[in-house]
């Protein structure tokens, strides 16, 4: 239950932006401006699977998902949540949380491999992650 | 807590075969010889996330899936497990448990809509089934 040697992949770093720190999770927000989009990452050294997390390590996991899941409905109204573990490509464990609304850029189908991501404006990227954040203290205890 | 009023949606009912009934789920294979493929799909009335499900629910999901992922490993050795809750088409709340290989039919985008499932050769079908019940038990206890 420590976080030594956890280091963020720089594919993930690269692609997201820090929201919160969780109690196993580091909660990011992806930068792309076509779906509002959260990412979960233990931190944990070696991860690849979710069952490489101890029992109560993957409870943590379901109930941070949760949490997320909840503050991003708040920030962004949806017709249906995405939930996702795939790390065919990037293998260090992590959890996508998707907002879907009907018609956006890749509906019906999955985010993963649609399209090129947009990058927020600077202004809407920062509004997004104090809403985000907002709703995350808003959801504790 | 109880199963009344569930019916399994006759899309999802369509593209899969039963395997067995978990404490909450109904387990089933994609009948789609491309990719070793499971859904679990909890026996409750009208639900569309995972947040409709109670706490405790949801911890039993997440057991049952880690069960059906540990039987789907033994039987489909894979190098990565996808995880999925999507419901974008099928709003019947269902979760995919999907062994993926390198140089899969889809790799290394996801399984969910890339191109059109390949059914079994019946034996082959019926041979995966026994197998994944098998494992099922293995696992049990």
């Amino acid at each position: 239950m420590s976080d030594t040697g956890f280091v963020l992949d720089p594919r993930l770093q690269a692609d997201s932006l820090p929201v919160a720190q969780l109690g196993l999770c580091e909660l990011r927000l992806m930068n792309d401006a076509r779906f509002a989009w959260l990412l979960l990452v233990p931190r944990r050294h070696a991860l690849v699977e979710i069952a490489d997390l101890t029992a109560a390590e993957q409870s943590q996991l379901w109930q941070e998902a949760s949490r997320a899941a909840a503050a991003l409905r708040t920030v962004a109204p949806c017709d249906k949540l995405n939930l996702g573990a795939l790390g065919n490509i990037v293998r260090q464990l992590h959890l996508h949380v998707v907002a879907r609304v009907e018609g956006d850029a890749a509906w019906p189908g999955p985010v993963w491999g649609s399209g090129r991501a947009e990058p927020y404006a600077p202004g809407q990227l920062a509004a997004r992650i104090e809403a985000l954040r907002g709703a995350l203290g808003a959801n504790e205890g």
